[in-house]
């Protein structure tokens, strides 16, 4: 007779939504996060035997969450305002808790920009800007040894990677596709001259501690665009690596990137039906269904 | 016995996907539209009697659309790029059919913008712009007295709509929500500070006919986003006014606009239970339920 | 020198969602609602002095939904458990308001279900049923010559639509459309055999203003499905035709019935590059573009 | 000066839709699925060379898809019909290519049941049942040994991988959530009686090779609802074991089974400032945040 046991576990809070707004002496400054909460630990309990006395209730996650936000996120006093140090302020506290193993907190930032008005931007009104979304994951690993209140147990490694998702792009020229195999169910044709688009999802790791964790991500988005329109594209699976690569090689801060890219096609509208010709200029974009390439370019 | 007859109906095709590349002899442009095509007229043996004679298929719609799109949206030789003016020549197409009493053609454009690099814009590589959509709703009337052909009929009066969608803005100061009715059901404290958000959609029409649509829409854009920032709001019905209104005095080419404007919510997270203070710093942005208040501005 | 002016206008709530729990004594039962109220009345103020000494808050409306349903929706001493009972009451409530011209309430109920075990449907454990969704518009209209309290008017004339939404149905024969006119942007062939899969919304009015709602829904529904089953379609108008006149053929209490039906078009793939036949077996569904054809069938 | 290199990468093909339509003597029958594919092997050359002599074009991929369908899904001859055999074959088609190590197929169906009609279920018209959807995982490994076609590598070891996703649940009565620790930012009370409600998606593997998958797949799909119905719940935790164990208890078959349970909460409404109790019966059902809680249960 086979014994049954609880196997790999997590349990925690998703998609508490946050907005801090800092009051500052000349502006306000908005702050829109979505923040997930993930626990690893001495759980078994509370699966075998339905005991609860070590489960951090996850309504707990989110009342933190929002009392951490009071005195964190506004930059004040030289202070991290980074989603990464106010991720790794909370997986910390969650850590050291002493039944916790690891403590994962993501973050997500939506982005609003002062309104441009004549006299300048406005101090406080703000629009949405959907172009793109920062992301990050904080890890921390806690210390088993300890009881169930927070300090109970030490706070061990922090593991942090940044990212960028939501954000689209497209090469209307320097993209082809060729040289594939073909076999019975080829029916593709070669492509020297096509329009590659994709919604990008970026995260990478740094290989230092202590680094200026806004800067670093814009000076990553940076390098990611301005490779992304310059090079010459054989396949998603060069463009992922001549970005990755640059992005290694210019900033000596990442460890490794992993880029995910659906290749969000677009098909040249035959127009001879009509009577006319298209010369690469009518396309149907499609959503479904589409290519889904993602590597890590990383050092060695 | 009653009798029982087809009433209003309408057919089309919805959700037309075109991307039209422009080849310049310097850098290329995008245009990103979705477009959708609807049809009154002389349609009810199609419903009635099962026949199909008079039945522009949807699929020759969405065809007219990419033959269309072949030889417009470029602006070359000075003729108007605008999705009005696509739009226009869409529906004077479908009106032109004799069995057609009115043509409805609405256009989505999805933003991009060259990716700025080292060197300057690309030439050809973009990135999408999210922070809001342009519409525009073009309709043409026809005259049913001709045969089942394009060019059969003549087309009758022009009714053009421009708008904008998913403008999502905030607003941190200078808005207020006071003196309204309590009722037995009224629990809403009176808020002399609180945050106003939300994601507005503005549709107006013009008074005179020939105009420049893409400067309108972008000066309309402008003023909406300035009077936004600027304006003291005691209600979301005031800000519909006041932004309204300011639209119409600076804009004379506008006879109408209607604002529609969900109230996205900012709850004030009551930090007290942790000994913290709450002023005015954090809060829970909330999806649903939402205030919805719409309303058209009009000149008389 | 123009006057401008506040034209149509309206405001609400949108989105109130609602689940009430029925305690019977041998089962419960589980009514998940999402609920949304407009108002149209004497607002003017609120807009043009920002004045809202009349405005209801729609916070207040959301909990006016709530302390409605602790004593209603149970179907307990015979009361009209219907949404559109519901419905009527809400909207009542708000047109008695002497401000109120018009109270307009929207609901759309989503399925629970007893999850079936051994010895019978559960009394206390439900799953979703996400096969289709009912709907009711309920509208009030008010008297505006009262004061601004509930009561102040007199509740005027009752409208009352019921529906449906979200039913995907699909049909793999008796569907063809053939006999469409061929201009120079035809290419789509004539099909005798097609699959025609949509996803329909249905909205009806009775002609009679006292009617078992539940009963009539269902047994409209039951209508729908047998006649869209069993017919021959030569267009999806003419689907629209013959299932609406079956409905009102069928039940008298209906005084019209509009029927929207996206037409998602099924694609058979050509397999024979393959080497293969495709005999109406092998089709890519698809999402967009889509027809949509919307037509009223009505008793005269 | 580090070294930069291609870590771990994949690619393929996603939300490939498909519906075959199996036209039995008596019935017609409707598969709708959605499938991805994703090969791992021997393409570093095609990122870091942009040489593509290896790489399957994602096209192809979904051209195999339809190819294989033409044959397959149908259940002729005794031919096992289940998502588990037609993503098996793809699986060991696409690893025989001697460049892949590992081909990876997912697979979604989408259920559609034959109408109610008077003289019983229509032989050609469905409606969609959305209560749930049945998904698998099939995973073939490759011998990269071999060269760039079909056929020139052998197909190592498969993983089959079944579940449900999609399938809401409630409890009504048999659930609490007490004796959890409190700290300084827990407000949360303890409930001896609430609403539980969760989106089940749970995914598992078979201990042996050879089973009726559709039978199996039902039997499980029945255990989960009957348990989740019938037992006491301390916690979503516990309800996951509690389920777990008892699918692996009465299905030897199952090796482990991953649950993973959201807690979409439904908060009592506060009715005493409108002079009503609340006596468990008026819920507000929330979407965000909500708790997240995943196990794997698993054969010892």
């Amino acid at each position: 007779m086979s014994v049954i046991e609880v196997g790999d576990n997590r349990y925690g809070k998703e998609a508490i939504r946050l907005v801090r707004l800092i009051r500052g002496a000349e502006r306000h400054a908005v702050r829109d996060l979505t923040v997930s909460i993930a626990l690893e630990g001495d759980f078994d309990a509370s699966y075998a035997d339905g005991d609860n006395a070590l489960v951090i209730a996850t309504d707990t996650m989110k009342n933190t969450v929002y009392a951490f936000a009071a005195d964190g996120l506004d930059g004040r006093d030289g202070v991290d305002g980074s989603i990464e140090a106010f991720g790794r302020r909370l997986a910390e506290h969650f850590a050291s808790f002493g039944q916790v193993d690891r403590a994962t907190v993501r973050l997500r930032e939506h982005r609003w920009a002062p309104i441009e008005t004549g006299p300048g931007p406005a101090t406080d009104a703000f629009a949405r800007d959907g172009s793109w979304t920062r992301i990050a994951t904080v890890s921390a690993g806690g210390d088993s040894a300890g009881g169930g209140s927070a300090g109970g147990g030490s706070v061990g490694s922090i593991a942090i990677e940044a990212g960028i998702e939501d954000l689209s792009v497209m090469k209307t020229a320097k993209s082809s596709f060729a040289g594939f195999p073909r076999d019975e169910y080829t029916t593709l044709a070669e492509a020297a001259d096509r329009i590659m688009a994709t919604q990008v999802s970026a995260r990478w790791r740094y290989a230092i501690p202590d680094i200026d964790h806004d800067a670093l991500f814009e000076a990553v988005r940076r390098t990611f665009l301005e490779v992304f329109a310059e090079h010459d594209s054989p396949s998603v699976q060069a463009s992922i690596w001549i970005v990755g690569r640059a992005i290694l090689e210019r900033h000596p801060e990442l460890a490794e990137i992993t880029l995910t890219m659906p290749n969000l096609h677009h098909w040249a509208v035959d127009l001879r039906p009509f009577g006319l010709d298209n010369r690469g200029e009518v396309f149907v974009p499609t959503r479904e269904p589409y290519g889904l390439i993602e590597a890590t370019v990383r050092r060695v």
